[in-house]
This record gives structure tokens, sequence and C-alpha cells, in this order.
């Protein structure tokens, strides 16, 4: 895997892009999710609790919760990659730490690694409970550059 | 990890519990996803295309597979373990293979490995699409057995 | 990920590939290694007992077996790549389910998708322990192709 | 998972306990391993290079880096845990970042979450090159707590 040059003269507008991928995914609508890029390389995911996304012992679904730690990596990673690029999963892995209940769901994405074709994220997943942060999860993630959809 | 027993009577009503707990769970209904537990040990979920559930690029979210493979994991560990079990996702990790387009989504899990903590199950997703499989996605998975909530 | 094609002119002296890329590989000597490729995509590595391999209950340690696993699964994506190609591992995980003890440790790769850079392989592990076999780890991989080092 | 209490009182000895679960390991007398453990939580194994433990490009093979991390991991989580414990490996995922290349590699291991019956660790691992230090793979892994063999 070769490095890709990461200079700030090579991620310009980073926020907006990822904005804009943001904004062309259903399913963070759906899920009534914020995005905030702080830097290049990292991007944060969050969404309120809502009732349809809960499993049978009244905590977020661990799909849930990995879909917005998806999602925190996979925007950490393409705000470091080069303008014109789009990003998809290939794959990921997450543990689940403790019982994700409360207002919100939190996932921040950082990128270790930004590869030409493959860059490599970890996504903590925290739980806001009643003025606790939980942390409730932890990914580490693969996701594939690929030309941005015209 | 020791062996739990499988026999035939350690599992009565498999289908039964699968169901109630598969009721327990509002992001099932969220998804319109249905069960089919056709044997101890294999279970099988399966949602229809929704546009609230796609990415930029206009298929599945990543996050939608891994939610119904979960799922799928979940139910076919628990169909093995006696009644009174619960389950709950400890890790997982999912592969993609192929992008999830088409009118279905079908996860299809199988317990290779029934345990009185842990148990292991891997899961293959399968897009539906116009009269074609696609194997979309890959997950294997360790779920953790729990006391049934009261 | 474009399929490549998998046709058996596309896959010509796949055994001598194979064998040619293990004969480079020091560590596969070191642990004793053997390799049989009995089809294109199908891989076993095995190994034998050796003190030297255990850990501290006296079974192999967890990272022989991920090793052979690894391996494994690497030539079994190899045999279905297109001659030049080389690969190397990009990514995997593994499962424990039962002791590893025993005469020997076999890996048994199986490549579930072949792919211009990225190929997904499972690998599932047995201990050969005084005529049973045990299931011993359970791998999932991607295996990146490379051009074959001159 | 519940959490363990990991005051001071309760991970008495944690060096000591590292060392003899370390000393009753052959496979890391094979590798040339050495152990440090600064903290609780936090291991160290590294290992000189060895032209055995190579794969088919002069790199360490996958599965040594695998190895010593999963060691690592394994050290973390057993200093935290109460005397008495014994751990194992329930499961691991690793990423390759770059090439293991070098005179040493090392493995530095940080349990994120102690629990009575899984702990989760993160593992890096660096390749020691010239002077140059390489982050060469990254692991997330789940150990499982056991009592100690007598």
């Amino acid at each position: 895997m070769t490095d890709l040059p990461t200079a700030a003269d090579e991620t310009p507008d980073y926020r907006r892009r990822c904005r804009e991928s943001f904004a062309r995914q259903p399913i963070l609508a759906t899920l009534k999710a914020t995005l905030t890029v702080p830097e290049p390389g990292l991007a944060i995911v969050e969404i309120p609790h809502d009732p349809g996304l809960l499993q049978q012992t009244g905590f977020f679904h661990a799909g849930v919760a990995a879909t917005i730690a998806d999602s925190a990596g996979g925007f950490a990673a393409l705000s470091l990659l080069p303008p014109g690029s789009e990003v998809l999963a290939a794959e990921f892995k997450i543990n689940y730490l403790a019982p994700g209940r409360g207002e919100r769901l939190r996932a921040t994405g950082r990128c270790i690694k930004a590869g030409r074709t493959l860059s490599i994220c970890t996504v903590a997943v925290h739980a806001l409970d009643g003025g606790r942060e939980v942390h409730t999860a932890q990914m580490q993630q693969t996701v594939m550059r690929i030309a941005e959809p015209a």
C-alpha cells in the first residue's frame, strides 16, 4: 500500500466533500444523523435515541452502532483522500464493550492509514446517557477508494 | 469453551423462542424484516428494498447488511441454546464482496459452535436482484449468552 | 470489486505457482509445513506438533493457527489469480473454537471471491488429535494482489 | 459484560504474574521474545529479526506479527485481572498497514475493557528499521478469562 500525500493542499475542501457525500446517503437522514469533521482524518457521526432502532433489551441494536461507526470511519478516510475520491466499506470488525443505552449514540472515527487503494480507520462509539459517556463499541475498518460517481 | 448439548430435547420450541425474541426487537419491524428458522442452528433474516436504507451509490448501506447479518447469526445461535437463554452480539467482522443492490437483502446465519458462554456463527448475505442472487457480504460473529430478561 | 475470470485457461499451473510461492517463504520451512492445492480456490497447509510452538496451557499458540490459516487462505486466493500475481495479507479475523491440541494442525482455505485487487477467503483450522479432528479455529481473510517480485 | 475492579489493590504483582505466564509459553522463547509491562493494562512484546520468520517478499510473515500482537494483548488484559486469572485468545482481527521489515518487530497492547469474562484490547505493531519506526499492523482482540492451570 503506497502512502498518499496528505498535505493540506491535497485535501482542500475536505469538509465540503464530506458534507456532500453525507447528503447523498438516505440512510443517514433516516437515522437523523449529524456529521462533524473537525480536522482531516477525524470524523464524528451522531444520532439521537429512536425507539425504532432498539433491540430486545432496550438498547441501540448492534447494527445501528455498526452503521454509524462505519460511516464515521468512511468520512475520516474520505477527508484525507484527494478530491474526486469516493469510498466504500471493504470490511470492518466491531466489538461491543457495554450496552448502548441513552439519549444519543456518537461514533468518532480516525483514519490511521490513508492509502491509494485501502485506508484503515479505528472508530470509538460512545453512548451519551444522562450526562455520562460510555464507550459502548470499538471498530477497526478498511475502506476502499473508488472513483466518485458522475 | 465447553460444548453445550444440542440434542433435540435441549432445543424444544426453538422456532417459538426465536419468534418471540424477534418480536421484541423494534429495529426488525423498522426494517420490515422477516425471520425463518428452518432448523436448529440455521436462521434467515430478509428485508425488502427501501429507499431510506441506501448509501451514496444507491446500494443498501453496509450497516444495513451488517444489521440483518448480525440478527441472523444471533437467531442461529439462540436456536441451539437452552430455553431461557438470550443472546447479545459480542463482536463481528464483515467483508463486502459485491454491491448490495436489488429488491431484497437476505442474511443466512449458521452457528458453527454453540458454547455455554460464547457461540460462533458465519453469515452469508445475498442481494436478490431481478432473479439473480449475488453474494454481497460475509460475516463471522461471536454472540454471548445472557439470561433472558424477566 | 470486479470479478476476475477464473476459467481454467486463466489459472494454468496453479499448483506450480503455489508451490513456488510456498518455497520462497522461510517461515513455512521453519514450521515444517506442507501444502496441498487440490483444486483452484482450495488450499491446505498442515504442520506437525512441535513443543516450540505451544502456549502456556500446552496447546498450539493462537498465533501458530493464525499463521497457517493466513497461508492457506493466501494460497487459495493465489491459485485463482492470473499467472504473475503474488498476494499479501491485507487483514484477517480469526475465532478460536476449541483448544488446538494434537499431533497435527491443518488449515483448509477456500477463496469465496477472487477479485482484481482484493480476494476474500474463509479458512477452517482443525487439530488432529489421536484420530479425532477438532474444528479449532475459523478465519475470514482479505488478501491483496500485488505484482510478483522480479 | 460486568466491569472488574481495576484498582491497584486488585492487580498486585501484575508484572510478576505476566512474567510467569510468559515463561510458561515455549513459543515466546522460540521467537526470542521479550516482555515489558510498564503499567497495568499496557504490555509490550518485542522480537528480533530472524531469517526463519520471513515470507516470500523478505518481510516478517503476517502470522508472526499476529502472534506477538496476540501475546501483547493477552498480557495487557492479564495485568488488569485478579490474581489467579489466566487468559486465552477468543478471537482477534488484524490489519496490515505497511511491510514488516527491519531489525525488530514490537507489539504494544492496551486493554480498553477488562471484563469478568471477556476483555478487549487494541494492539499496534511497529517495525524498527534503521532508526525508523513504521506502524506495520493494528489488531483488535478479545481475550477470555479462564482459571489458572493448577
